[in-house]
């Protein structure tokens, strides 16, 4: 008898040799990003100044549908790399569902998430380029300490801008990044123009992405030989998350099926991306017609209650205008446990794909985020991270409604990174601690608004 | 070209289907445990008030080398196992060595540790025994975990007795515990009779593992169906660990290699048996001659310091006379942070291979392990457990003297855990707060005559 198989690995010579570039294969290329000095559409030289230039002609590659892996970073991803692909037959049995869950195991990388994926190339091209320091932010953590790590494997000193709310629930994640050997500074902090100004105008603000995004903008621009690095949103961090996609659809192969969905969870649009864009393709082509499911929180819902406009990536106005999804780029989000998810606009590609219904979009409230977690936790035994805990709310809903309708589906979703240095969010949970955020129509208005 | 491999992996359907009980291959068995009651040799009933009756059974197994895997554990197995055989290319490089070092990399459980792979079978076994409830000590926490899963995987509830200076230290440990639905209690407690008589006489005793399994003990035997599970010292639990050294066995074939030294930290016993044991039957048959090293804390240092003799396995004597090396029952190590290296004693088989000189012990410093503990982090991308680093710690040593002699050597270490539970103790290594613990011989001595 065939044994039942829970996980379907691959050996570490089916690493993909290149990353996918959806753009290249989209009918409706997104709107160029747009240099706010020249108001021209972006060029890769605008660029140079703050990335290294692999990254910046990455970013702006709208013809090459294939990109080189290198050498020294599908060595690096070696490490932990390819991840399991796993079978939930634990969450199908309590869920009493018809439909076949699988996921995609981002969290056996040594930082804990599909972060480092993008951190290690980042970090590789930096290197190469002659930078000898970059900066970047980081929300709940995940992407500072994938970095942390990365820069220290390619000999790169690093400082992270962690958002002050996430640097004060998560103490942890401060110290691994250390461990590391990164700098790590709460923001808004007074070591920025950025900092200061927001400090200013509001003593007690807690924090949060677009703002931690502009401090380590501005810190890189000041510093020579130093450069910035962002953990998602722009085009060349998708293209590099497309890994776990490409291993996920040889494994899907390998376990004789085809997802008629794919979930992940939806911050600036990294792993959501990483997992479907290279299925998509298959859309796109014709041949097959997945759904795709980006899970938002309720509480920071650019994707299901934003609007598609013009908007700077960070709250100072640093950055390039994006065509975007956004609550605008002053949105202070609620202090949610999901910290990667509290991110005010999605990314070029993804934005352009919802706008025109290739994918779509769900929002999960913080308490149905954590129930869903605790159930994955108890039947699969990964404690999930809050971010993943959405992409997982999303998936017991498809799951129960495939029971409801008594269909058989196949379902695959991300599973971004655990939660094993989130234990304080667990722990609010559990003692009944945590609440939802609901967000008025007013109070989208006046974000939007907000200059 | 060969791609040069990092990971050896193995397929689920590679998970062993067998257990290594190496007490049938030993030419001095160990001398008998003692039923202090009767003073007689232990026999299984003895031990079926506490222990499911497969448990007890196995305990006392001195003629079965191997023990059928039951399909239910083995088909739990499968969430994490086959774990990677890694080598350490970092490693090697950073310390300049012509070693070639190999880690079995138990981190990747989802509870973090190797301690899953016998609270998996002991939670199986209590089920089909009509146990319905079970309780445990844990120390630095990593055991705790572990039943917490297994317990809520086969329908059990579980009280978990925590070493207060844990509990204090690990607060993430103890939302864990309770996140996979166990009960934590911080010990000693008021709940039991030995917790009230040393906080009687030791208000502000901030615990041990010894007087944990006493309270551990004491609520079982008081409670109908409810039986006593413990994480290491034991035979049954050394034997469930023999999982990582039979894996090991065959991917370091794979990998062309076979280890001349095999490395693990030491607490009880159970993760240096269980990567030792499978290879030590190749030593006892006369076929290889590999070194076994335990690495111990300095500040509990029971192989290298501690008296051989009949002693108790936990502080208030409710278990059998165990022979052991032993630094007496009434020890209280110091608040090191390896808290799962914080046990007085010694299992018997591997007193017995001590005493015949079949295995060696080293103790390592706090600080030496921490050392070992951020290098391995910084080339190998895995923050180690504090217990890890003491064998990581071993490792290096043995590295550094084959390059001294220029030797090339096979090193074998068991990465029993991960870090990520354990930040604070990185956090007060990097700041300077941590220091080592020196024990004179006459603490040692007035610790092995206190009744």
């Amino acid at each position: 008898m065939m044994e039942k198989r829970k996980k379907i690995m691959l050996p570490e010579t089916e690493i993909p040799t290149k990353w996918y570039n959806v753009v290249a294969e989209m009918k409706h290329k997104p709107q160029p990003m747009i240099n706010p000095g020249t108001k021209e559409p972006l060029k890769p030289e605008d660029l140079y100044p703050l990335f290294a230039e692999e990254l910046a002609r990455q970013e702006l590659n709208e013809t090459d549908a294939w990109i080189d892996i290198p050498e020294e970073v599908r060595d690096k991803y070696k490490i932990y790399r390819p991840t399991p692909l796993v079978r939930a037959y634990g969450l199908e049995k309590a869920l009493d569902t018809p439909a076949h869950i699988y996921f995609k195991n981002e969290s056996v990388s040594p930082v804990g998430s599909h972060k480092l994926n993008s951190a290690l190339p980042q970090a590789y091209y930096n290197k190469i380029d002659g930078t000898t320091n970059l900066t970047t932010e980081t929300g709940a953590g995940q992407w500072g300490t994938a970095l942390s790590f990365a820069a220290k494997t390619f000999g790169l000193e690093l400082a992270v801008y962690m958002v002050k709310i996430s640097y004060e629930q998560k103490p942890y994640r401060r110290s691994l990044m250390q461990t590391w050997g990164a700098q790590v500074i709460a923001s808004p902090s007074m070591s920025t123009k950025a900092g200061r100004k927001i400090l200013t105008d509001h003593p007690t603000y807690q924090g949060s992405l677009g703002t931690a995004i502009s401090e380590a903008i501005e810190l890189a621009m000041q510093t020579p030989k130093c450069k910035y690095a962002l953990g998602s949103v722009l085009n060349h961090v998708s293209l590099h998350q497309t890994i776990i996609g490409l291993e996920a659809e040889k494994q899907m192969e390998l376990a004789g099926e085809y997802p008629d969905i794919i979930i992940a969870c939806f911050g600036g649009g990294s792993n959501f991306s990483g997992i479907s864009f290279p299925f998509l393709r298959h859309n796109l082509s014709g041949e097959k017609s997945t759904r795709f499911i980006a899970a938002e929180p309720a509480s920071c819902p650019k994707l299901t209650r934003g609007h598609f406009q013009y908007d700077f990536g960070d709250e100072t106005g640093y950055t390039p205008l994006i065509p975007m999804y956004t609550l605008g780029h002053k949105f202070a989000p609620a202090n949610i446990h999901a910290g990667g998810l509290r991110y005010h606009g999605a990314g070029s590609i993804v934005s352009q794909l919802l706008k025109d219904k290739q994918i779509e979009a769900v929002d999960i409230d913080q308490l149905d985020s954590f129930e869903a977690g605790i159930l994955f936790a108890r039947t699969e035994g990964i404690v999930p991270a809050p971010e993943s805990n959405h992409a997982i709310a999303a998936t017991i809903r498809e799951a129960l409604k495939a029971k409801e309708e008594g269909t058989k589906k196949t379902i695959l979703f991300n599973l971004s990174g655990h939660g094993l240095i989130d234990m304080s969010a667990y722990d609010q949970y559990l003692a009944g601690d945590l609440i939802n955020y609901s967000l008025s129509d007013e109070d989208i208005k006046k974000s939007l608004e907000a200059e």
